[in-house]
């Protein structure tokens, strides 16, 4: 570009104009980043949808999928048509939206509905197996609609109540993570636990059906998470430019400490380094920062996200085994328990990033005291809209299918149809 | 971007140079958008492969990929030596190409030639199970450097007839959709239904083999969609960023409702909402907007995707039950018949798109016949292609493999080896 | 950006700061790219576990996923605490590293990381099914901190050796791939056949367990190329733009032409068109033309990917057949051998890629020296460390699991779980 600035016949007399559109260039290049950010953030939907499938049994594999895909759909129509105004507060046309796109923030409305999808997603996972699909339909409707678009308001409006009170949550560990953690806590709990989960007081394993599905399922989602970390930066170019990469670097070393921290428990505890567990390790790091990746070091990030990994593993069979929740994935502990924590790690070391060696460099009491507040109130807002909602639910439409019909799969009795025909129907492959 | 230069307060005694810088700029951010957009499309040939395969027996899974990777292996080639030149009348170099690297047209060459290699694979799953491969390899070669960029070029070329016609494709409803789906009809009703499909007047059910696998190559096609349509503005930067971001956004809209319309229709007329059929619908969805996303309203979306999914349904019963056509997957209504849909919809409430909220806010009667005019040319057009190209085959080298071959699979009779091997041959895994 | 438009000076007499405003835009735009190439090198790894495990059986496959899990996990680690530093000398901070994000480049080392991380996953395909994960995890760490940096350093560094020399490896035929794939061969002969290999002389198929997940693993790595070849561009804007563009361009040509290769190659010598070679074609064409994607003309590309194509198919025979080293998935052939063929290619005719139709413009007996001492240079580096490090653990930790454990399968006896759970231990599905 340089040789083309070579031969400019220019004197400039007003500065302003040359400011003006370095403006509008970082406009425009801060929308390219969110849009792309935003199609990273869509694809987590698949990757959702091969971790829980691939963690459960392949009779459920279809309802999983079925899910999933009501979550996209459903979510981007209520969140483009009441929830991004709910959460941002542009009652312009009324109480409800659709008018992002006259004002141009098409790229805005795409980035925030892919992350309203997801935090109704994180639910599906957890009551996997035994839950009717039309109570699942009416949850994702208000989880998309009304939880989530409100709970987000309170932080990320720019003047809700949270933001007055200094409460960090730069991408989502609370906000996203932990309301759809808890929100899948409180379901998990309500729905009761699938038939053979606990028998005569002893927790049985039950397996899922494909780990190499729920590997590339974390890929994926690691991949999406560079995108709803990373995009959260909201603009490019300059400071947001070299801010936004730091956080995809950090959000990297994050999920990687969180893998090697499941990993290395369960080699110590197990005897053996577990997959799924490494799996959820690489997730749990991944939500140990997802609110800290703009306010905390390089070292920081790396042992909050070992931490995670190794919170997850601890957390998974305390809610298994001690809770007797039946929580078919882990999404509570990777999403709601861990959701806690990458919000409360900010007080202990996050804050001022500057000094990428320094664990302890920032946070301090009074940004412990904030982020406390705010990650209970996630989840206590969480549990409770959750229990009313699910409450509500448990005595019209009912929340399980009958016991025949888990035990057949929700595929044949949800879907009318299996997740893999061959294996029984047909005799040659 | 202009229009922001021409309003800034300049007392430049060159504003020209402020302009080329912007202007400059501008092209540099477009490259990048068009060129991220390419190898979004790209991607969705693993959609296709995916979406494919699962949904058809798993004897035929290693056939299914080998179209799949010699569609995009053909395509690249063949587009870049000759049907870019014959799209966009580029001969220069006499009356095969290879000069859009010299032009500095990489971007836009392989950001084209995406949509050339999609256009072929769409026809590949329609007749799964039954076809040689090596007259596929002759059809695939014709349809990427003849079929494809002839029709392309009426529209795309910027003044050819049906631009001139003032009809509307922006990213290929018509163009790409509907030009491979009517080509996959014609390949289905002359290559015949598979052995089993229809027997003593009755059509069988032959369910695909892995509907996990279908489930992640449509949330692959979706992602790839964004490029698809996104990158189809072609450029980047102020208006532009503006109308590439809801481009974005539409297409997500449409999906949404489009996989919702499928989803409800075969709840009420299946009795239970059906995974195939809804990851159909959302197919159906994007399909529905890929003309009118450049002008349509979110609402016209909405319902455009809406009545996509509502027809695919429909449209692959009726192909199936009443034309006996075979058409594995559905291809032929998936693009073809809701391909013709979206190219159509733009005359009934395309158009003016500055409102959201109004459906019936352009269209009318001219812009109808425009696109009646040019998406009957497209199916036309592929529909007599394709008589003739299968027509020569079926005389020469032959359509179907035999009987045996076809029952045997045709991973093994084409291609020597199994999609799974291990499930037969050995006994411990 | 608008802290630098606020320490302009107002009244600019100078074009310099027109000029200075360009320059900082195209850094913001390369750091865009860049990041957003980092971001599909990092997916890499997921067709890296998909290909190596639908390649090889599946009572292996979760080792292989751990294994790959674990590349990411520990590279992340390793290359940002020690291996950048060692690569490019930034040694301000000491020995080691951790100074990428005070200094503001995040996004830089965010995409160096991607490559350590591939350097290593390389090795893990081949000796999939015997080897102990202990002695991988040693191995890993030991690549992504040492191996690979120092030799990375020699020519990326700016003013290595080989720089010095005039040697060409744009985005690393040998310093990834052939350095990985050497390292692959000899872990592969150090290491031992898997049992039932070679029995009584002769050579035993051992088929992989699933071709179409492989098959989407080639196309996430074709995907993931598209960043690791372009974005090694490592700017954008202006002539950057284009040619990174051309670089996407040439890569996508290569990868088709290696594709049809290996296809052609096998439908003549074995008769019928062989999707696992075909896939490996694909990957021979990438790995052919990342040495010369910045310097080779696209006419060069489809031939230099096109014999790659061929060579992998020959290799991969050769080496399991002569050489008698059981290399699981051919990763020393389509790595190692092909990337030293891509590494020569440039001194037969790369250099001069101005004109797009002329193969033999460039090249010539100086370049084609110092390809071939770079080649070599890297061959015998990734030989005598590989021998070293493995020959090492060998000794102390041993390299593979008893007899009872790999027919058993590493899954069980090193993870203790299967990656499909219900085959065996559920009837019910």
């Amino acid at each position: 570009m340089s040789h083309l600035i070579n031969n400019l016949p220019l004197i400039i007399q007003d500065a302003a104009a040359v400011e003006s559109l370095a403006g509008a260039i970082k406009d425009d290049m801060g929308m390219l980043w969110m849009l792309l950010s935003g199609i990273l953030v869509f694809f987590m939907q698949a990757g959702f949808t091969l971790v829980e499938s691939g963690m459960t049994r392949s009779k459920n594999a279809v309802n999983i999928a079925m899910k999933n895909l009501l979550d996209i759909a459903v979510g981007s129509l209520t969140y483009w048509f009441v929830g991004y105004s709910l959460m941002y507060g542009d009652t312009s046309n009324g109480w409800f939206f659709w008018s992002g796109i006259m004002q141009g923030e098409g790229a805005d409305l795409f980035f925030q509905t892919m992350f309203a999808a997801t935090a109704a997603t994180i639910v599906s996972g957890a009551i996997a197996g035994r839950t009717k699909y039309s109570t699942y339909v009416i949850f994702s409707i208000v989880m998309t609609a009304i939880i989530y678009p409100i709970a987000g308001g309170w932080q990320w409006q720019g003047s809700g109540w949270l933001t007055e009170l200094g409460f960090i949550d730069f991408a989502g560990s609370s906000i996203v993570h932990a309301v759809g953690g808890f929100a899948a806590l409180v379901a998990a709990y309500l729905v009761g636990p699938r038939i053979g989960k606990y028998v005569d007081g002893k927790v049985m394993p039950i397996p899922g059906h494909n780990q190499i599905l729920a590997t590339l399922g974390v890929f994926i989602l690691w991949l999406g998470w560079f995108g709803f970390n990373g995009g959260s930066q909201l603009a490019w170019g300059g400071d947001d430019a070299v801010a936004a990469s730091t956080v995809v670097l950090i959000t990297n070393l994050a999920a990687a400490a969180g893998a090697l921290g499941a990993l290395i428990t369960t080699w110590i505890w197990y005897g053996k380094p577990h997959l799924a567990q490494s799996l959820n390790g690489a997730l749990a790091g991944l939500v140990s920062i997802t609110a800290g990746c703009g306010n905390m070091s390089a070292g920081g990030a790396v042992l909050a996200g070992l931490i995670g990994g190794i919170i997850v593993v601890f957390s998974i069979e305390f809610i298994e085994k001690k809770l007797k929740i039946d929580d078919a994935i882990g999404a509570a502990s990777v999403h709601g328990v861990v959701g806690f924590w990458g919000t409360i790690v900010i007080g202990l070391w996050g804050i001022d990033g500057d000094s990428p060696i320094g664990l302890f460099n920032g946070g301090g009491s009074a940004q412990l005291v904030s982020q406390l507040t705010g990650g209970l109130a996630y989840a206590v807002w969480a549990v409770v809209l959750s229990f009313i909602v699910f409450g509500i639910l448990k005595k019209t439409v009912g929340l399980r299918v009958t016991e025949e019909e888990e035990v057949a799969g929700l595929d044949i009795s949800e879907h009318g149809s299996i997740a893999y025909p061959g294996k029984r129907e047909r005799g040659q492959d």
